[in-house]
């Protein structure tokens, strides 16, 4: 990462930014506004924090509009977060080594891939296997028969990925998550023992799906669980048999998504929230941390609490809680009142 | 899968059904009703869904009683989601196929390992280890010193079985699931540092048992942590030390069972609840999903809530907390009109 | 363990004790009160327990303040539950035996690895990895490039930890758990697609910490992700970016710490617990299990509930979540008992 610079003009067109003082200052890196280092390009993201630039040792700010003078050359557009990450993205992209295949992989038969991966050390394919160009298989994980992973795909170590499941292209699955496993699905007979239902189906990773450490990805009971197009799910995540993730939808960590519910395009979930099975949650549907949906729920609908209702809603009744004991109370004393004043009444 | 057939009279004598139409009809497998394929067996399990037959490319279909004149030749019986996953299972059973022991396996000294088993690439057995027949330990599987593994059980990807576990027959555990890790135990000293308690039992799993994927499955701090026969366990879910679960208990993704605590036959958990510690849930008790179990429950009863309580008596308390802001203004205009007739009456 | 033996007196002296009965009775193992075999040390938390002691098989006995005449030789102490496991961990104790390097681990370059450890089979390290005295480094392990692990530390099986992460001494860490897997962080841009800020930091773990099964602790977008001395973590605990743990601080199973949030010394979460991002828990916060912690909490604090606030007005309010229908049917009831009597008095 050390290697890089570019100027600052070159950076603001990078994210159709302007430009306030001189382009040609040299920016080597993004860095924290709290230790930025010199040649740091750092950023705000309110114009009351512009003071917080004065005595940094940045090279350079990226600035939200509404600042008119920063103390160092910036770049200022409508949104800091998002032009800093495009800029951070640059600054650590390296050009892919392929380092091959390391000789204590252990390779199926019939397998394709090409020469430009790394598969690391006791990395295990199964049969059929197929890798996209540039694809990076880290040290333990464990591919079976017949899986499909597309082109730029990192998988970090001792992930599992079963039999028959496609993982697209550019995703990134870290250490330790199993995608494919059993879905979790029982008839039970008279007696009460559990009768397995046969999960014969598989999971499909779209393009661009990025899904933290420890996740677990069930396969479908027949057809597919799917995590479509730039999904970003985060660490030890559950995801059920049949479960539809949408585009760009965010899970938080420790989520939980009950088999055949299928979650819109862009629908949020905070850490730990969960759903019940075969609902829908509609595009931009946003579910607050912890809260547990029971229903279906309209597209942009906005949910906390168990069961899940109206976010704002939630704020008062929540607020309520704590004094439902002086509630209480108050209802008592209503009580005694009007007993008291019925019996002086008649 | 492909290659197995069987008559439809057949197959309603393996579930003990009535044949309606013609019982030489060919079946070929299980298939799913909206996806069905020629050949394929379908159920539906209710009358109402008896429609849905019509047009649907399927061979024949299971259908429950109440079901009179299906339009495919029918296995009708009371259960018929039980009796799809019987058959189902019948078409997917192959027999076993040894591959023995992968080379790159390591094994250590003393194990009894019988020659019809497969162990895959890289796995790592301890000292000691005894598998059973027809046994299959997938690639990446860490297994310690002293361990038993019964009849026909399978130890997906990534698995870790810590020394002195006993595992049944026909038991299955999925990738990255840890059995027998350290009890969470410590006494804390006057500085309030923690001393570990040493945690010297193990864990032992009965036969008939499924454990999901990135399962934790702690071992006893004295005696045994004991899953017992027939329990179906799903992913992320954590057992802490010295628990008890009991014979075909369910408990769904992400359920958390605090140390010693014990769970009675057939108790059900659903997705992301818990117990406290050192209480028992007696047997059939059924606990929704997101629960917080504190105190021990009577066989038979059914909860939810935070701290749980009778499931039927939360249903209508839950719908009453987003009305608390309406509740308090009623309560508040009551105090005022009340106050207002006082004002008046004297 | 079955060889080490050692007088009632000596143990006396051990956790500064006060011997009641032989001082030269022999003690062989520490035993649960349950189960106790000859020359086992038990050990009762309450007077009240005493008469459990009667013909318990064990040598002697552990008892607290208040205990008289056991029947049993005993050590009298203030936390009996301390001095059992002081001593009982000075039972299972063992001279640290190396192992040495496994001929199928793979070692990077310019690795730094002591003469004194133990690296078990399938082990990957990567580059410029730095081992202490007597590290211990399980089957199936892999350890990223850079990484440096103090003395006395333990890795069991199958763990991640990723390049950069340093991690002291007298750490255990238990079998799947992921160190230093990329923060979750994104910027979204006008059409609702998510890029991905680089996740530069690293994760630093302190002296004498333990960390559970399939804990997940990301790595810090800048900086470090900070796991202070002596902090104990359970299964499946999700550990954001950027957190700081404090010292002594105690998780519980599948508690989560959103991003960038700070826990001061000695806090304690219980199970299922969860905290927002970008908040300051005090010095000995406590969090009910299950709880959401939704802004920073003082020193001393104790909280239950979603969003949490004081236990004890917790305990009262939640009592009365049950009883939201009687409160409602009251203040119906009051209603119209007013709307009546305003009736009849006008």
């Amino acid at each position: 990462m050390g290697d890089k610079q570019q100027t600052l003009a070159r950076l603001a067109e990078m994210v159709d930014g302007e430009l306030l003082g001189d382009g040609a200052t040299v920016v080597t890196n993004v860095g924290d506004l709290d230790q930025a280092v010199a040649g740091d390009l750092v950023f705000i993201t309110k114009a009351a924090m512009a003071e917080r630039l004065n005595g940094c040792r940045a090279a350079a700010a990226i600035v939200p509009t509404g600042v008119e003078a920063p103390s160092l050359p910036a770049i200022r557009v409508r949104d800091p977060y998002l032009a800093a990450a495009v800029i951070h993205q640059w600054f650590v992209a390296e050009p892919f080594v392929a380092r091959g295949v390391h000789p204590t992989a252990h390779l199926g038969v019939d397998c394709s891939i090409p020469d430009q991966v790394t598969i690391g050390p006791l990395v295990v394919l199964g049969d059929r296997v197929q890798l996209g160009e540039r694809v990076v298989i880290h040290a333990g994980v464990v591919v079976g028969d017949d899986v499909v992973v597309g082109d730029d795909t990192v998988l970090h170590a001792n992930v599992s990925v079963r039999a028959g499941c496609r993982i697209g292209a550019r995703v990134a699955i870290h250490d330790g998550t199993v995608i494919g496993s059993d879905g979790f699905g029982y008839a039970t007979d008279a007696r009460g023992n559990h009768v397995k239902r046969p999960q014969v189906g598989t999971v499909r990773i779209d393009d661009d799906v990025e899904i933290g450490a420890n996740v677990c990805i069930d396969r479908a009971t027949f057809g597919t669980t799917w995590i479509q197009r730039g999904a970003k799910i985060d660490n030890l995540v559950q995801i059920g048999h049949n479960v539809v993730v949408g585009e760009s939808a965010i899970l938080a960590g420790q989520v939980g998504i009950a088999g055949s519910t299928r979650l819109g395009r862009n629908v949020v979930m905070g850490g730990q929230a969960g759903t019940a099975g075969h609902i829908t949650l509609g595009d931009r549907v946003m579910v607050a941390g912890k809260a547990g949906v029971h229903n279906s729920l309209e597209a942009g609908t906005v949910v906390a609490g168990i069961p899940a209702f109206s976010h704002r809603q939630w704020l008062r009744a929540s607020a309520l809680v704590p004094k439902l004991p002086e509630l209480a109370r108050a209802v008592r004393a209503l009580e005694q009142k009007l007993e008291k004043l019925l019996g002086a009444s008649y």
